[in-house]
């Protein structure tokens, strides 16, 4: 997606080889204008697939899976908590995520009455590195019964092997804008 | 807003006198079609105003802040972090923020790049209870500089005092449903 490779370079920051900030338009502040033409752009990529859920995580990814859902004739959007939230009270499925960058591990839960067996779901996050959040969310859409269509991602750093995991164990994946490398503060796109 | 309450009626749960639960629609799984008409509810509230930005936490407030967005000619919307990311690598302002749900405080965090002096900033929120994720809002809008010109909230815990406080600070409030008492099981609006 040329818009968005254009935008990552005009905004985006890159921190030593590993990080991109690019909380302007896509984590802290968000261009909804722009986050519109990412969701067009997914609908574009899974325009041939029957989808009627998205699956995001909070919190960064719940404003690219709501435009996205847009797109999608307003499908549901659930997104996963990191936190057991008090009114929280009843069954829920839980998959671990480790992120590499804030060197933490997460339970990612979603309430059992949010996916349903026979859910197409379509995971969306604003970032694809170790791919362990997809993973973690793939695996709970699988103890719903239910079967992921689709990862779409925003931004895949490709170093860092989610892409790779996450068709390994059986998913297509739709990167929009794929980072090759990041060197001496410049990012070069695959 | 009727559609609101009827949804509130419809969906959500009470649990015992202070909780309401609308997870269905609004903080975990999100009906995003039913949020553009929360978004354009909230354009009619504060038509006769200039808003140049929206500000909001996350995670539960980005989709209504961004939805909101919409009908403000997609101004940017901010959202505050209540953890320091690893990105986070500049100046911010910080906050303090009671949660009284979860017995929690947390610290909101907003880059300093992103809410600038002269700034005309629309807070808007899920819930409104007792008001303190708000008036942490406000207190960060006032640090940069910047004007609240309201704050938005999609429900109102009339009982919790938030709305008093806040307009007891200066602030206009508007709450598309005012929640009065949850009695038996029972949600009764004001």
């Amino acid at each position: 997606m040329k818009e968005l490779k254009e935008k990552i370079l005009a905004e985006g920051v890159a921190i030593g080889t590993e990080i991109v900030k690019v909380d302007h338009f896509l984590n802290h502040r968000l261009d909804v204008k722009f986050l519109e033409n990412v969701g067009k752009e997914f609908k574009k990529r899974f325009a041939d697939c029957e989808i009627n859920k998205v699956l995001t995580v909070e919190a960064s990814g719940i404003a690219v899976a709501s435009l996205t859902a847009m797109y999608f004739d307003y499908v549901p959007v659930v997104f996963a908590k990191k936190a057991a939230p008090s009114t929280m009270t009843e069954g829920f499925y839980v998959a671990e995520a480790k992120s590499f960058t804030k060197g933490t591990v997460s339970l990612l839960r979603v309430s059992e009455r949010f996916i349903e067996k026979g859910d197409k779901v379509l995971i969306i996050d604003d970032f694809l590195a170790h791919g362990q959040a997809s993973l973690a969310l793939a695996n709970i859409v699988e103890q719903a019964g239910a079967e992921v269509v689709g990862v779409g991602a925003v931004i895949e750093k490709g170093f860092q092997g989610g892409s790779e995991r996450l068709r390994a164990a059986g998913h297509r994946v739709e990167s929009l804008a794929v980072i090759d490398k990041i060197e001496e503060g410049r990012i070069i796109f695959k």
